[in-house]
């Protein structure tokens, strides 16, 4: 069988799960509040690379998964992410009046509606999270922990207020990486984790193995984001291309130049996959999503 | 012994108690990223009635309570409420300047920093929750169902955005109510409903009896606040006084006229104490909190 076959068969079957996992698990648009639940569908649905559900599915094959824990945990990262997503779109942050090719949800639905659906849907990742599944009950809280960890004010949301604090600011590559560990390596690493605690024959050796690859494939996701925002022109990339330099943020290629930031991204890749090297087949589609992190096109 | 006496010592100690617990929980302003956690402390800190921790403590002495339990569901809440607070205050939802007395959180750190520091109280909440506790995991895990429910779209969130589609709207008595079951109703449900849980021999005939008590005192206490907000001056209440009417918001006042809201929170009041008979001396505290409710000049 053609391995890179077999992982784009899985990565579009996967991409389609997740796309009906989140239309039956997000409120219908119809239920009071109306227009806020429209705010929450019209940000989640439609869209998006899903690649935080793809890690969560991907880590969740290294075992024998509980189905209902991965779903809710697929669900809850990627309702986290386009949380992120809309907060971070509005005037107060970056702005952005285009995301996923369509217009941002407080140009949309206004401001006040954008930040009530980025709170819901925070909330909803918990909520989602917390359903009751086939996993012993600690199991279950020590997910609960980790996406609570990743997420708040040394995780994501702190990534971001570093990266607010420093608009204009030169970082240099130490700085750049704690932020970028935290703004997106964060939820990466939480997606990772929240797979592989599917399942519960996994231990923490192989937790702390997984969180190695998937500092590296953050990594190295970031410093191609920053590549493709220099090089790609906005259509392709379905948000406003150039915008970081515009702004005067920090990033890869200002720091390193063009070239040697996609090498430095080639770089983390394989020390992303080496991390892999004790789980054979099984991890094939956690090696597919490292090298589309690096490879993708937009 | 004055039951009276003894209250307001347990509500002054309690206060207290939740100052330093929330002194403690919360990140220290000089860690990274240092501005987010200093205005969240900012936030949080050094002022509020804690009502919502209050009535954790207070549903908690109807049983055994697990203590580690019991002080992160106090802490919990109060992240929650102060969450929302900051949000609500922005430009884009209330635009308020003042609130406990001093300037809102995005008038003192800027509104980047008000909406990630709301973000991350959000989460904070949630990670609290999570911390081991000595509860089995089941009913630990009944918490975090718990908060998230009440938080979300359809609780808190939910409630602003009903309130945010109405401004300048008439509603009627029973939408006004179904707004406010929401907006306030449902995080004081869910800090008398996580008391409970801390007690492991409760059952859910006292869930739903306790559910009875927080939804009479929550509609009660957000009739006050629109008496209040209606009668009292601004240095008293620590925040803009008359805004509500300012604003065409909807409130009991316009609908009801003053003495009328007032003689309604009154009975709203006693039909909260009659679902508390079961309990004799162990609802004291829950008693007290909610006459406070309604009788506060503030």
């Amino acid at each position: 069988m053609n391995t890179d076959t077999a992982f784009q068969q899985w990565q579009t079957q996967t991409r389609a799960r997740t796309e009906e996992l989140l239309e039956r698990l997000l409120p219908a648009g119809n239920v009071c509040p109306e227009i806020l639940h429209q705010a929450m569908r019209y940000s989640v649905l439609g869209g998006g690379k899903r690649l935080r559900p793809l890690l969560v599915a991907a880590a969740a094959e290294l075992g024998n998964r509980d189905r209902q824990a991965c779903e809710h945990a697929m669900a809850a990262v990627e309702c986290v992410h386009v949380y992120s997503l809309v907060h971070d779109d509005m005037p107060a942050m970056d702005n952005d009046d285009l995301r996923r090719g369509k217009p941002t949800c407080h140009i949309r639905f206004g401001e006040a509606f954008a930040l009530l659906a980025g709170d819901a849907l925070q909330t909803l990742a918990f909520e989602l999270l917390s359903l009751p599944n086939g996993l012993p009950a600690p199991r279950h809280l020590r997910m609960l922990q980790t996406l609570a960890r990743a997420t708040g004010s040394t995780g994501m949301a702190g990534g971001q207020a570093i990266d607010s604090a420093n608009v204009g600011n030169t970082l240099d590559q130490h700085a750049l990486a704690r932020m970028h560990e935290r703004k997106t390596g964060a939820l990466i690493g939480a997606s990772v984790a929240l797979g592989a605690l599917c399942c519960p024959e996994l231990d923490d050796a192989d937790l702390s193995r997984l969180n190695v690859f998937a500092a590296k494939t953050g990594l190295a996701f970031q410093v191609i984001d920053d590549v493709l925002d220099c090089e790609a022109d906005t259509a392709t990339l379905g948000k406003t291309a150039g915008k970081d330099s515009q702004q005067n943020k920090p990033t890869y290629v200002a720091l390193l130049g063009l070239a040697p930031a996609r090498r430095y991204a080639e770089q983390l890749l394989a020390e992303a996959l080496s991390a892999l090297a004790p789980y054979g087949g099984r991890a094939d589609y956690l090696r597919g999503l490292a090298e589309f992190s690096v490879k993708r096109g937009y």
